[in-house]
């Protein structure tokens, strides 16, 4: 068409993802080719097994087992095999040859980000993974680009579709932690082996590529404070709700400073109590979101769907078409930047606010015992409630709300809560978050 | 620092925004140079008045009345003033000069967009424009850059925040029209003379923005369907509540199929039902979102800010780094993208569905004579509800939510049941958007 030069793509992968991108490309042909000023041609498609079965109907002379050769001829590499090896290890071969890359593998950039973005810069290509976060929701050029003049201070997202899910359930259906997880498999929602998800491992994944794109600064996934949903009760659910409340697990990426001064990055997964105003609150089944907060821009969010084959190769289109306009154009590549390389700091100096539910013995001086322990910890109170007692009058159910304190405080607050005279369990620490 | 080049930027305006884009320029020096690659030199900021009071200390012998001269030495030139000349003149001559343009001049751009991005093509400058809608909100750049692999078929934006925060208090806190409005107004939401927000003109303009970029065709602002929220009574907003909705004003671009099969764009503002559900029905006080969908991407919200100084700033920033770093860089600039050249489809093309009140004598037959004049049209019902008797037993109240028909269609049952056998007065006609 027109005498457009030609770009060779080589596809890794055919999986739900891999075989919408072939779709696109194939599909989209002359239109990508009037917005790039150059022809994609997809030279290949790289896959293990050439007799799997595909989500799409494409032409049987595409496919290949030998990855290493079709990524030699390419201009523009899409990796979407994802795992660590032989993944890493194709992505650096293209970036040596000069090819620039796009990539929806957060695994492996979450453990081997600094290193690639080293080989892309060394030879000028190119490495871009916009599908790597939230699926179809364009959130990391925004963060690169569009906030490029502005100083983000923290980034809050819900990352991961399936534990959004099972908590959008018990939340809005009263399911049990089990029942929601078992309609959420059934779904497909959850893999076969669910830990991933609901311990929080792939929002730290996220959380470490919003981190480093936000503050500039390698945050290696093993820095990020973790904790899954599995601990998560219908009982807490239903508390929240009552209390004007509902339970997300977020990934976050804050910039704080330490309690002796040090300015630096938090990076941490929980899940957190969010009031039902906040625009979080609204993102209900598998969707997810992503807010931000800049200094100047106030607060922004971005909102979209978390997973899906088509939707998330809507977005490895879009890093496709900024590659293959950097090779009409000119102009270095964007890889990574981390020259801003702040500590990371430990979760205790976040800033935060708990919600502990306690039960106590119904006595004279309680409330008085409770706020000397949470004195003694440099802690207040924002809110106490008394709710009905339990199974007789010897005790009561106590809801306490904090005001904004450093989290070691806080938790070191519960522990002393935990032993403290007339208290008889702790039966729920939730911090609350996006309040201020 | 480090021996960076540098590149003047030249302010055209020091209102709200332009104050608070001169300071950040003065106040991230450094770290806009490490970003950029090249250090920004504000080399002068054009007033119309060098004694009139600012919202930032800036220094004094920057400040100068000969916009024309300031532009003719600049690298960047960032236009605040506003307003169609001189800012239409001053742009053209920095663009001929080979200067790349920021600006956040939606007027401009609406009526003078082509012609502006003509110039800017012809040297290969660039002219960019994110904080012309939705301010603060990145929207611009992903529809045009994150979703350039895929094909946008609406856009939906609640894109003027005085409009909405008057809707938001008529539908939280119960307002009547004229004490919400009154409210806006001692807040500074709206202007002196309100009509160009109230009855949709500003809203118009950002739909013409976001419908050429979303579907790169010309869609002036004259072929922009416009009903603003004068008509809007306490009434209708409390009716919307009980059934579930919320009343916005909604700016829509649509890729639509006319009924003689033309493919075209459909632009629109007007004030509608949306489900309450529904991402944009969160959408409180003064804040901005863009609801978009896209084929492969599914459905995405970008919610923000929709004015302040700081907020805008934000935006006008982004694109600063982004023309500064093509000069260091090189390549082409990025202006308007119209190739596609698709009709402008008047709104009787649109499909879309109506909720329809209407007071009528409550005698047997009725609803069968007014579900007859429906037929007649080619309009079916999803619901009909008879709400309590006004004032005496001989009138009922019906509320008709049709199914999804073309606008033409919907239009003329109204007008038929203005005349209807039967029928005292229509009494609300509100169109429901978001629902498909």
């Amino acid at each position: 068409m027109n005498g457009y030069r030609d770009l060779r793509v080589a596809l890794l992968g055919c999986g739900s993802v891999g075989a919408q991108v072939a779709r696109l490309i194939l599909e989209h042909g002359d239109e990508l080719a009037a917005r790039i000023g150059a022809r994609l041609t997809l030279s290949g498609i790289a896959v293990r097994n050439l007799d799997s079965p595909r989500d799409v109907e494409l032409p049987r002379e595409l496919f290949t087992t030998d990855a290493e050769r079709l990524v030699q001829g390419a201009d523009i590499v899409i990796e979407l095999m994802g795992g660590i090896e032989p993944a890493r290890a194709l992505i650096t071969q293209a970036l040596q040859g000069g090819a620039d890359v796009v990539t929806a593998n957060k695994a492996l950039l979450a453990e081997h980000g600094p290193e690639l973005f080293e080989a892309a810069e060394q030879v000028g290509a190119q490495l871009s993974y916009e599908a790597a976060v939230a699926a179809a929701i364009p959130i990391l050029r925004p963060l690169r680009e569009s906030l490029a003049g502005d100083h983000i201070t923290r980034v809050m997202g819900i990352v991961n579709g399936s534990t959004n899910y099972i908590l959008d359930r018990m939340d809005r259906f009263g399911d049990s932690a089990e029942d929601a997880a078992r309609v959420a498999s059934e779904l497909g929602f959850l893999e076969a082996d669910p830990t991933l998800d609901v311990e929080g491992y792939d929002a730290a994944q996220k959380a470490t590529i919003l981190a480093s794109i936000a503050f500039h600064t390698e945050v290696p996934v093993d820095a990020v404070h973790r904790e899954g949903i599995t601990g998560i009760t219908a009982a807490q659910v239903e508390a929240a709700k009552s209390a004007g409340y509902v339970i997300k697990l977020l990934a976050i990426a804050e910039r704080i400073t330490s309690s002796d001064g040090v300015d630096g990055v938090s990076a941490r997964v929980y899940p957190a109590l969010i009031r039902r105003d906040h625009p979080l609150a609204a993102v209900h089944e598998g969707k997810n979101a992503v807010f931000v907060e800049a200094e100047a821009a106030g607060e922004l969010m971005f909102y979209g769907a978390g997973a899906g084959g088509a939707e998330t190769a809507s977005a490895v289109l879009g890093d496709l078409v900024s590659a293959a306009r950097r090779h009409v154009v000119g102009g270095p590549g964007i890889a990574g930047s981390l020259h801003a390389e702040l500590p990371i700091l430990p979760v205790g100096e976040v800033n935060t606010a708990y919600q502990i539910m306690l039960d106590v013995r119904d006595e004279p001086g309680v409330l008085a015992a409770i706020a000397g322990v949470l004195a003694e910890h440099g802690v207040s109170a924002a809110s106490v409630e008394q709710s009905v007692a339990q199974g007789g009058g010897a005790r009561a159910s106590l809801v306490i709300g904090t005001h904004v304190a450093r989290e070691a405080d806080l938790a070191a607050t519960v522990d002393a809560l935990r032993t403290a005279d007339r208290v008889l369990s702790v039966t729920s620490v939730l911090r609350l978050e996006g309040a201020e």
